[in-house]
């Protein structure tokens, strides 16, 4: 058995994961309650020891414990300028693991972890080349080519959410203008949905809200209902998505895109959209050679699943 | 030894290599002189048994016969439906060449036989994940990583010159607008010139010259003069580059690109201009890790040196 920890900017959840991708236990708790490197490290040595007690008497080989974080690299085992973490700079959080548990440790970017998850126990099982797209806050992703997860030289590659597809587009940070993941993302349908809001003027079936509590699945439900500007946000979303997609795809030539992550469970305007335009903007050569799938992972599973495979499957 | 020919819209230009990449001989025709798949496939049998009978009484093992062709796909062993070749459809060269030569035949891409070459003989001898850019008639790209060249799931992984960067730009065929290629090729050198010419006026160093006859060459030769209309086109090509260089970087995170081709080699302020937009471009744990470098072959010899690594390095 094999521990997987998914590390968000709001919860870091750790749970024991078989040998059939199946999270038997799981715990969670507060990222930000621990502001530094080594207090976040015992918390999470503690959770992991709490959950391995939880065996004790049982005959279970633990092949070690597996971190999706943001910006973790792979090559340097180091969280790496993380900008929704407390913890700030360079934090080496698999030489701090190891020196509190007695098991191989290896750490990951979150949608790598996902992308990971998925070959062993989703949708990409039977794919050698294709690339997971999670859509949460930001916009991650992770490649595989060949059967493996590309890397890159610096261990950073498959940051597809900073490429530029508006040309001086919505500001994301770093000065830079435009990036996929401030529009195809969670935050990116809020946004849209006010520069719809702003275009078409109301109503919309999301008025008795306030603002602060507006998010993409009341956008996405709402437009699953029909709301008319709701629908013309997930559209504009997945118009943009398929577009990019497609210009993605020239560089590795993978045979799926899979789409993971909330966005894409609300109603299928999104999913369709995304599928519509991709095909349109494939050139021709490669039309009707690459599919566009919807994760096959639990939402709330697949990055404990992907992080934990990281250890279980040392071929990754 | 092993021989390589590199098929292009103009000539097919077919060479022997030895083991250190040096092209001993090389012979070469007009490719529109042969229509049809079956004529071909004769004429550059002649020319490769010419070659070999040019050897006739030394000891030389012949490892068979690479081809770089535009729309070649690895995998199949046919060219497949190239736009700039009078052969139509789908031609399966590796089949036909092999019923005429009685040796093994490998069949790519012709920038990805550029990349090979430069992997093998050129900058990238020492690198793992690089990504080779040709800028001739269009835009070529071969992708590697962790030491190979990227196929995809299709075996056409690899065309970057596909990739939108400019929303409702230049027409471009296949009813797609604004590629990168339109842009950064020779050919779009020559249209963004005119394009600098209708937001300029002129005059121009290229004044005296009728229009079809300017090429790229006149105007990156003008730009290293200092012609103010020719430098702007330079410019304009080198930050549309490397901003898109920068964008394709986040997929696979190479060490670096190689640029390669005749615009290349025009002075200094493409090369420059590409590497400013590029490095102003990279997201922050990016920056500094990713070159732009010149391509280390000679002109002439690199398709006909990638192709023949095709067989006569197996491993790629």
């Amino acid at each position: 058995m094999s521990i997987g920890t998914d590390i968000g900017g709001t919860n870091t959840c750790t749970g024991v994961v078989d040998e059939d991708g199946r999270v038997l236990h799981s715990s969670k708790f507060t990222t930000a309650d621990y502001p530094d490197a080594p207090s976040f490290a015992d918390a999470l040595a503690d959770s992991v020891k709490e959950l391995i007690s939880g065996f004790r008497g049982e005959d279970v080989e633990w092949l070690g414990l597996g971190i999706g974080a943001p910006n973790g690299n792979q090559q340097t085992g180091a969280i790496e300028h993380a900008p929704n973490l407390r913890m700030e700079g360079i934090v080496p959080l698999v030489e701090l693991m190891q020196s509190r548990l007695n098991m191989p440790v290896r750490l990951t970017n979150d949608a790598n972890a996902a992308a990971v998850g998925e070959k062993l126990f989703g949708a990409a099982r039977d794919l050698s080349d294709f690339i997971q797209i999670t859509l949460g806050t930001g916009l991650g992703s992770g490649v595989f080519v060949d059967g493996k997860l590309v890397g890159g030289d610096s261990g950073l590659a498959g940051e597809i959410g900073h490429i530029s597809v508006v040309p001086d587009g919505r500001y994301c940070g770093f000065g830079r203008r435009g990036s996929l993941e401030n529009y195809c993302s969670a935050t990116g349908i809020r946004r849209t949905y006010f520069e719809m809001l702003a275009q078409r003027g109301g109503p919309t079936a999301l008025d008795h809200l306030p603002i602060g509590a507006i998010s993409s699945k009341h956008v996405g439900d709402a437009a699953a209902e029909g709301d008319p500007i709701c629908e013309a946000a997930m559209h504009f979303t997945g118009r943009l998505l398929g577009e990019a997609l497609a210009s993605v795809s020239l560089v590795t030539a993978p045979s799926a895109f899979i789409l993971f992550g909330g966005p894409v469970q609300s109603g299928s305007v999104l999913v369709d959209t995304t599928r519509q335009y991709f095909e349109e903007h494939l050139i021709p050569t490669y039309k009707g050679k690459i599919k566009i799938l919807v994760s096959g992972l639990k939402a709330g599973d697949a990055a404990i699943l992907g992080a934990a495979a990281l250890v279980a499957n040392s071929g990754q």
